[in-house]
Parts: C-alpha cells; structure tokens; sequence
C-alpha cells in the first residue's frame, strides 16, 4: 500500500438486502484491516516492531498481531468457528489493550515471530473473515446475538487500535520512524487566539441507546441514563499550546498544590515538567507530531493526560479565583445539544478534524459549531466523569470485559474524538474511557460550573456474576458447607510433591490462588475473564475485597474483606494473576509442580484442547487436580466436545469420568477421587448446592 | 355476513416491507376472524349456543368466546398487554381444546353469558387486536419472540377452532342447525369405485422444521427427525362409504376380533354400529352432512375414528389374509415424495378439497396426485404414530402446553387435511394429533408395509421442567431435607381450622394436593400449565406418576412410583386437578376453609390481581398459607407489579413481606411466620436449595 486510505464509516445494522449488507461489512472489514496495516507504515523497518514505545506497553509486532487474532479468538470462544488459525500466536496476542497489571507485559517471557510471518497470518485472518461475511447466517436487522456482530465487533475493535497504535507511534523515539507524506502534518497559524466563556442554557439529558439503535456499539453505549443539567459556562476553545505554556512558565508541574493524590504520583514516576509530546531544547518546546519534530504549533489543542488537566483547571481556577473544572459527560452532551451538533453520519466530512483525514491536530479555530470548537474531533477532551454502566447495562458475552473493568472508578470518559477517531468512536453515542495519568490524542476544555457530580461511583461490586463468586469464595458458608477454595488448596496440598509453583487454573476471583500460597512459594491464578481477575489482583494491590451479597432480588447488603482478616499479609508476594484461556495457554505458563483446575473443564469450549496437553507444563511427579459437577451444557461447550452426559450412537451411557480417565490415562496415574460439596449463594432464600468430583491425577 | 368468505393462505415471517406486512397480519386476522363467527351462522338461533353437541364438549357459547379470549390471556401472559377486556369472560373461555378431565365441561358450574354480550366482546377484542396489529414492534423475519408472533398465534389458534366447531355443528342435532346456502354441500356420484394398492418405493424421511422456517409453526413441527422409510403399499384412494359399507354390513361393529383394548371400551361407550356420521333409518343408512341428512353420498370418503380405522384394517386383513394397516406419519411423507406433492403456497387452490373452498366431502376419485387420490384434502387420515417431539423439541413459552400432554402416547397423529382446514393446518409441514376414539373430519387410507415402527414412545415424562418437579414431589429427600409438599401440607393440616374443602393453588404435580386429602374431605389442585395438571390427575387416573431423573447432563434414571407405595389409594376421590389462572381465576372455585398457595406469588404476572380477591374464596375462618422465597424476576413478573426486592425512589429497601401486611392487613390477620426448606434436583451433582418464608394469614 502506498497512497493514503480514505476512512469508510460504520455499516448500519438495517437494511433489505442481504446481499448488499454483506458486501457493505467486506468494504468496510477492508477498509480497517488496511488502514491498520498502513499506520504501521511509519515504523522504519522491521527491527521496529521489536521495541516498546512505553515500558509498560507491548512491543509493536503485538499489537499488529493482536488485532487479527481478536477475530479468530473471539469466533473460537463464540463457537462460530472450530479451529484456529495458529493457535501460538492466538495465545501470544491475545490481551493488551489497557495498561493492566494482567496484561502481560514482561517481554522476556515470550519469542515473538517473525514480521513478515504475522503479515502471512494476518493475510490469512482476513480471507477467513472474508468468506465469514460471505457465509455466516445474516438477517437485518443485525442484532447482538448475530454470528455476524462478532464479525463487526472485530472490526471496531481494529478501529480502537489504529487510534491506539497512532499514539504509540507518536511516542517511538523519531529514530524509529519513517517520514512518509501520506501522513499529512498539518501547520498552525501563529494569531493568538483568546480563549472565552460561553453560557450553556439548563437542559434535560438522556444517554445510552436502545437496542434497536441502527449502528453497532459497545455494551457500555446500551441502556438508560438520565439527568438535569443546570446551566454552566464552557470554554469556546479547546486549552492550546499556547494557553498551557503560561501554567508551564509558571512552575504548574513543580507546584504540588495544583495536583492531587493521583497527579502527585504521576509527577513523582514520570518526572514530567512539560506535556509528554513537548520536546525540550535550550530552554524552548518543539512539537513531537506523528513523523517529525516541528516547531511549536501553539494554536493546536495541547495533548495531556487527565491529570495535567485537572492540575491545569487548579491553577486557572486559583489565579483568577474562579472554579474552573473539567466538563462532565452530561455537561459535554448539553454542549452538543446547545450547538445542534447533527449525527456523524449526517455531518460533511471536513466538518470536524476526525476520521483520519489528517495525521495531526490543527488549529483549535479552524472547527466552528454554532459559536463553540472543536466539539468533535481535533483532540479528545478529558472528562471529570468515571465511566459507569447505564440502568439496564448487560456485558456483551463475546467480549465480557470489554467494559466492566473500567467500571472502577479510576476510568475517566474522553469526551469528542480526535484526528485518528474513526468507526464507532466517531458515532455520537459512543462512551470512551482511560485511566487518567494515561496518553491519548487527547486535551481538554474547562467549565465553570454548580452541577453536583449525581453518580456516586459504588465501590462494591456490582456486576452480578462477579458479586456471586466473592460471596462464593470470600463471603459466609451455608448449610454447613465449608469454603470450597479453602477446601481445594487444602486438598491439593494433601496430595502434592513439590512444592514451588502452583496453577490456579480457572481462579475465578482468586481464593485458592492465595490459600495455595500457604503451602507453594508462586501461584500463577489465570481465569478467562478479567471481570473475575481483577478481583484478586485488587486484594493484591489495594488490600481489599468488596462486593454486594444480594439479599432479595434487588437489594444487597455491601460486604468487605480486607487483607489483613484474610491473613494474607505475607501471601501477596507469591501470588499473580493473569488472564488466559485454559484450551489456549500461552508457553510461558509451565513448569509447575501442581494445577488445580476447579469448575472448569464443562465451561471449557473445547476441554481436549486443554486435557491433551496439560501434562507438558507439570514438572516431574506433578499433580492435576479437577474438580466439576459435569453439568455440560451447549451454551458453554458444542454437544459434539462434550466429555460425557449423554449416550452414545449404541445407546450406551457416556460418563464423564470414564472420558477423562481414557483422555489423561496415557499421561496421568489417577491416585485418588472423592466428593466436595459447594454452595453458592445466589439470594438470601436461594443457593445452589452442588457436588463436585475432585480427581487426583499424577504425571506418569 | 352473508356471503362465503374465501380463506386465505397464512402470512409469511419473512419479507422487507413492515407496513405492508402489517397489512397482510392484519388481513389474515380478520378473514379468520370473520369465517369463525361465519360458521357459528349455521347455529339456528341463539339458544342453541347453550346447547352441548356432545356431552364431553362445552356449549357452543364456550367455543364462540374461547377463541378471542385466547388472544386476550396469551397477551396478558406474555406481559404484552396489562390490562384485561373481561376478566370474567376471560376465565370462563379460558380453556377447551383437548378431551381432557381437567378441560371442565360440568356446565352447571358455569353462568353463561349472553351471545350479544359476546359478540360485542369479541367486537372489542378485534379493535384491541387491528391496534396490536398497527403497533406492535415488528422486525422480519418475525422470530418465535417477537409479541408478533402471539398474534399469530392468536390467528392459527382460531383456524383450529374453525375446523373442529364444524365438527361440533355437524355433530348438533338437525333441530337446532339452519340450512344456509353459503356453506356448499357436495353431492356423490353413483360410479363404483374399487380401490387398489399402489407400491410406494424406499425413502429417505426427514421430518421438522428449522427456526428459520418461514412460516409461522406450532412448537410441535421445529425440531428434526430422520427415518429410513423400506418400501410399502399404499391403498390408491381414502376408504369410501361404499368400502365401508362391506364392514358394517358383514356386522365389523359387533365381532370383538376385529377391535383391540381401546377399541372395544369405545364400543362399549358409544354403543355404536355404523359411523358416527351415518344415520340409520328403516335398515337404510343415510349421511349427516354439516346441515342437512342426504342421501348416502357411497364415494365420499367416510368419517370414522382411529379405532373404527384400525378395526377395518384388521377385518380387511383377516378377509384376505394380508396385513392391512394405518400408514406411519414417516410413510405418509414417502407417499407425498413419491407423488411430488407441491408446498401448498404453491398448489392451485382447486387441487384439493381443503380450506373451506366448500363445506363437505367430494368423492374420493376426485383430486388425484400423480396417481394418488386425496394424499391432501377431503378428510383427514389416521395414522398409527402417537404424537412425539422432535429432537430438539422446546415447548414455545406462551402456550407451553399446546404439545407436551399430547405427548403421551394416546394422541394419534392426522395426516394430510379436510375440506374444513385452512391456515397453518393445511400446509406440509403441520402436524395435529387427536385422542384415537376422537371425531374429527377423518377417515383413513390403509397401506400393506413391513416397516416397524422405530420410534417407541417413552412412558417416562421427558419434559425437562415436569420431571424435576416430580423428582423434587414424588422422588427422594436431599441433605436431609424434608418432602417439600408434605411438610406444607402438615403446616396447613396444623393451622386450618375447618377441614372440608381445600384449594393447592400453584399444585404443579399434585403431591401436597394428595397430601391435603389426609386432613380435608376434598382438595382441588390448579395449576396454570397443563404439563403439571396431568401429573397429578395420571396418579388419579392411571395410579402411577413415571419420570425421568437426571443424572450427568443428559444421562437420566426411570423412576416410577405407584399410588400404593404412596399409600393415596383411598385419597383419589377426594382430589381433582385444574388448568386455571391464579391472577384470574374462574368464580366456581370458592367456599375453601384452606388455601395454600406454595412458591406461587413471584412467579405471577401481576400478583395483587390474586392478592386482591383471595379472601373472598375462603369461608369464614379460612386460612390463607403463603410460602415463597421471594425471587422476584423480570422475565415472569414486570418489575412494576414486584412487591419486594427493590428500592423506592427514596431508596429504601422494600421487602416483601412488609407489603404483603400491607395488601393482606384489612382482609387477614397474620398468625405465623417459620422458614421452610426445599431442595430441588437438576443433576445428581446440583441442586437448588431454597429457604422459603412460610406465612400463614387467618380471614378476618
């Protein structure tokens, strides 16, 4: 590819013709997959796809990996398609999108492949994804529970990571980095453009969208929100360079009393004493844009982090004894309201600096809409608004933990969309979020404002799967049942050899990953949702486990269990927790002298894929410990992958145990099996109290 | 109406135009709807409305209202519509198809309305139905969850009712039926007419419809079924009146040898000699037509049940010694395959004696089919094959008892159609089954096969919801805790204070109505599904309740327990079974000393219509025992008409006793309160282990 790609907009879910539509999600598959590649144009060579632009981020070859085995892992797990393309790579690039301590990072860990390797597989993700849209069951219109809405799902998230992978880009040293004139970097003026307050009217303010809503969206976009905005003044402008200087020359990143708890942290491990993408000489600031140093476009919007925002907002708001903040995201939406702003798909496309007509900002008065700028596009504008889920929010299934784990308080939304924003992030309902001392294409706008911030966000758990496993694994016993994590470690620690590491495979929210740090010096925890992950982590790194055990339908009572009552003040160390998927584990998850496996293997889409090869990462006189009730069902596991419950063609009764011993017979003694009963609380009144057979197999 | 109405064709799911496809709902709705109340204009006058054309049967009045209730309590049940029409006429039409005992045909329980004052409400329930029709979401294909799909179901409920209320008029004495030109009686030619044998070659059957069928289909025809079908003979035409007469003559309804079990019960009832449809006048038989006695029409096929069909075959086999049977339903396929029968959508409307194109029989020679008379149209055709699921079977949500409780064995299936059938009934993929010793207009045609019946009915309940009940009601204790039912039943036994007549309202399988029979005189058990009804009342009956108890996913033990073992023997005529609506029940069932209503109000669909009126059906120191564990769920009850597990706008916690004081307190005097478990079997390794509140409320 050579000449620039111009940026298509998402299909629509309705229609008349079947036909038509497939052809209109392959232009539009295509015109993301191409883009993708083409931003990857501006690293010199190949040796660049090696290097990290940040420490805690992946090396670039992950990142053009990852997006094509999005598509293959997400129709695996949704059942849509039996077998994988490259099963190695499928595990090596599967997660890494937000900074995450489960999010893998350590590089030495892994042997990435070769460039042009993954350029060979990504040809081949796409013909497959090809003949999907050609193939799959499709009826308009295209709802959430379509084959098909994987397919878009895969694509918007393609479209996330041009935007990502732009800014990763941009923070490569310039060495790494090719000029490339496809890449257009725009000029600025140099008028000094004033910045001034504008009075937006009162307004009542509805989120979310239906189910019937025409454009594929997140989760998070889904449901109902509600709120009164007061009136308030908005800045006309988005802050520039040139506004920001004045807080740089006077001393704003060494002054703490601009920063709170989180930016004083921030400043602390950074070291900053400019925006990221200032570059520093004798005393002056250059421009870092997406190819080239240039000199200081002091009417772009200045790209910070939410933090330096904030700490911004404080220092305006102290000098003019005002209080200036940043907008909500119901304060944003009033904006949009106040100006007419049409839907994306109705606006002419030099309307606003987005979808990737240009590869940089441009001046911050270049955007009118109806007396205010840059309203969309240009730069993100951070928000003061954590991002939640609206009334009646359900995870979509394919991608479960897509949204929930930013539903944590320290996600704050991005409000607009910038220059590299295109597909769903351009759409007027779409709702982003990153952590706040995080870089994107983003700036901000202030407010001056009396709306009270109405979402108190709650700090128990509230997602309600999540909430039962606490209760389960953290919360009271029934019926005189004991703890069954405790229980297994227990048991496992009866049965082991060794003793130095531990996998708790399916650790749901990590009970029994810390209970075996009684007994192993390192336990590995990996589940295949982050959802459940980052509740371990959380009690790792905060010292806490909160969540709701629900009394009757609606009601709750909010539950807390802190480190020190667990008496896992000394286990933290030992303990980590990853995600992965038990039939697609990653190499580097090896070496253990026992696995605990518990309420897994019938959850499992294709449990042989996980059976086959488990000896290989157990250490001489290794245990594998399963624990399940066998209750397979097609919703987890297609009927044909099925370890037992049901006759076979000669009307005999397959049972699961008898499967697992001809599976694991070649490879594993079985030395001992008994029962062990679980309860899991689901209300007050309702439990479900199952049986599950522990076996105990050692490695011949 | 004066006119005949041309019947049209049902509508197709499937399409781009929503507008136009409401329309074409819309003008299905009415010709249906029109034709129903057409026939009943063979009724001479309004009296004969309180007339029972047989004694098993309601009044026609029933049938008159049934129809357009059936709209009215499917929409209420789907929570698609709140409020009802009639509330009174809404539970005396309620239910009525099959001959069944919980079907109460006792008309002296009944004040039966005016038919002025059921035509205005049937006026009312069509302007309800054109707005539903106008309004209602729509999306195409319309999907078996669309509230759609219940007005269909509405629409095909009443061409069901079509087809057998002019079986009912037929059966009506000829005082109380108009002669009216409309309804076309055909006349017979004199030609004789001799039947022969066709050889049918081997075929390969698949039976069932997929999801994506464009039709609207009963829950009965989804599914899939394949079956080797071996070569056979078929008889070239239906068996005619004159072929019949052979039988008759050589006295076939008075030698036992020709009839089986069934059969000679049925003659021992029916005192029959001849068809029921024949009349015998002076050693002459004459015919019953739908209004008139005309001469005997010798090539009309005859109308007769399965066992009259089945007595024929076994008279026509010993006469020529060769095996003369009913066709299977996988044989009637193989015929249609080998005369290439068209999809009725497709089918000149003159090609066979179907959808009400005239109002009686035509000769047997008159609709040929490559060589194969009648193989559609005329009159029905009994086959040998009991009514079963296909693989994959799921009874649909809003008429979850259309099927199953024909499952049973006793329900033959019909093949083909008659001259009264339309909608859904005549096209290929339908499927209807009727009790053996039934009338409908069916006669047979008989085949000389080899091929043995493959599928063998199971006698143990294999619906997945009515076997866990007889498993938690009838099968073994857990954990050790107490039967469920007999432990209520203790409770009520301790607190009632009179002991004559007892209502178990929510009686799913019956066991705690048994129980109750130990302590009253008599005990009525309702149930709002049919599924359970017939548990209890086949313990009744047969004294014996069969199930399946589930092991390993599909893997299932058979349990059967006997009335002796459960020691009821004496108990049976104290008890009997309803199909009835807790939120609306009919007015007969009142003047209890004791009602207990077990795990019942979170699951209706707007509780205090129960709540409300409760008391006034007990007598003066009635007891009312409530037992729940309060899982109040959006997919039964809207959350509108929960009456606990919520918050109120000010955030207070609302729990469900407390309003239950609240509704309960100007009627009741609550006089105890205890916990009381259950546990409930879904494998042998998971069960639900509920706690519910038992609250035992004393009448004012």
């Amino acid at each position: 590819m050579s000449s620039i790609i111009e940026s298509l907009y998402p299909v629509t879910l309705t229609g008349n013709d079947i036909a038509l539509k497939r052809k209109e999600i392959k232009a539009y598959f295509h015109n993301t997959f191409d883009t993708y590649e083409k931003v990857f144009e501006v690293l010199k060579n190949d040796d660049v796809f090696y290097k990290q632009s940040e420490i805690t981020r992946h090396p670039m070859i992950f990142y053009f990996g990852h997006t094509a085995t999005f598509f293959i892992n997400k129709l695996i797990n949704m059942r849509i398609i039996e077998k994988r393309i490259n099963a190695n790579f499928e595990s090596i690039f599967a997660v890494g999108v937000d900074e995450m301590m489960w999010d893998d990072t350590d590089t030495k860990r892994y042997t990435w492949p070769k460039v042009q390797d993954v350029r060979n597989y990504r040809d081949e993700v796409r013909n497959l994804v090809d003949t999907l849209i050609d193939t799959l069951p499709l009826t308009l219109p295209i709802s959430k529970d379509s084959s098909m809405w994987i397919i878009l799902m895969g694509i918007e998230h393609e479209r996330i990571h041009i935007e990502t992978s732009l800014v990763l880009h941009r923070q490569m040293p310039l060495k790494y980095i090719k000029t490339n004139d496809d890449f257009t970097i725009l000029s600025s003026s140099s008028n000094t453009i004033k910045n001034e307050m504008i009075s937006i009217p009162k307004a009542s303010i509805k989120l979310g969208v239906s189910d019937t809503h025409g454009l594929y969206s997140w989760d998070n976009e889904y449901g109902k929100y509600k709120e009164e905005v007061d009136s308030f003044q908005t800045s006309k402008y988005l802050v520039s360079n040139a506004e920001f200087l004045e807080f740089v020359k006077d001393d704003g990143y060494k002054k703490e009393e601009y920063w709170g708890d989180e930016g004083k942290k921030f400043l602390k491990l950074s070291k900053a004493t400019h925006p990221s993408f200032w570059v520093e000489k004798n005393g002056t600031y250059k421009y870092r844009a997406l190819t080239q140093i240039i000199d200081m476009p002091l009417n772009f919007p200045v790209d910070v982090n939410a933090l330096e925002a904030e700490a911004f907002c404080k220092y305006k708001s102290i000098k003019e004894n005002l209080a200036y903040t940043l907008p909500s995201e119901v304060e944003y939406k009033a904006i949009c309201k106040y100006v007419d702003l049409e839907d994306t798909l109705n606006l002419p496309k030099d309307k606003a600096n987005q979808n990737l007509q240009n590869y940089s900002s441009c001046d911050i008065d270049t955007h009118c809409f109806n007396g205010i700028y840059d309203v969309v596009g240009n730069v993100w504008q951070w928000s003061r608004t954590p991002i939640f889920g609206f009334e009646g929010f359900v995870p979509h299934e394919a991608y479960d933990d897509f949204s929930t784990p930013t539903f944590d308080d320290k996600h704050a939304l991005i409000l607009g969309s910038s220059w590299a924003s295109s597909g769903n992030l351009i759409m007027n309902d779409s709702r982003y979020a990153f952590r706040r001392h995080f870089f994107q294409n983003a700036g901000f706008r202030y407010v001056i404002t009396n709306n009270k911030d109405k979402k108190e966000m709650d700090i128990y758990e509230s997602d309600t799967l999540v909430s039962q496993y606490c209760e389960f694994q953290y919360g009271d016993t029934y019926f005189g049942v004991e703890n069954f994590a405790k229980e297994c470690a227990k048991i496992a620690s009866k049965y082991t050899i060794n003793t130095k590491k531990a996998l708790d495979l399916g650790c749901a929210t990590g009970r029994a990953t810390y209970e075996l740090a009684k007994t192993f010096d390192t336990v590995e925890g990996i589940d295949f949702s982050v959802r459940f992950v980052q509740v371990g982590t959380k009690l790792k790194e905060d010292g806490i486990v909160t969540f709701q055990s629900p009394e009757e339908s609606e009601l709750y009572t909010n539950k807390k269990v802190t480190i020190e009552e667990l008496g896992y003040e000394n286990l933290t160390k030992k303990v980590s927790f990853w995600q992965g998927d038990a039939c697609n584990l990653k190499e580097n998850f090896n070496s253990y002298d026992m696995i605990l496996a518990t309420n897994l293997i019938d959850r499992l889409y294709q449990p042989r894929l996980f059976l086959d090869t488990i000896s290989e990462r157990l250490n001489d006189d290794g245990i594998l410990i399963l624990t399940s009730p066998y209750t397979w069902q097609e919703s987890s596991t297609k009927k044909e992958f099925w370890l037992g419950g049901y006759k076979d063609e000669n009307g005999n009764d397959i049972k699961t145990i008898d499967t697992l011993q001809k599976i694991l017979h070649n490879t594993f003694e079985l030395i001992h099996t008994q029962d062990l009963d679980f309860v899991i609380k689901e209300t007050k009144r309702k439990y479900q109290h199952t049986i599950s057979e522990v076996s105990i197999w050692k490695k011949r």
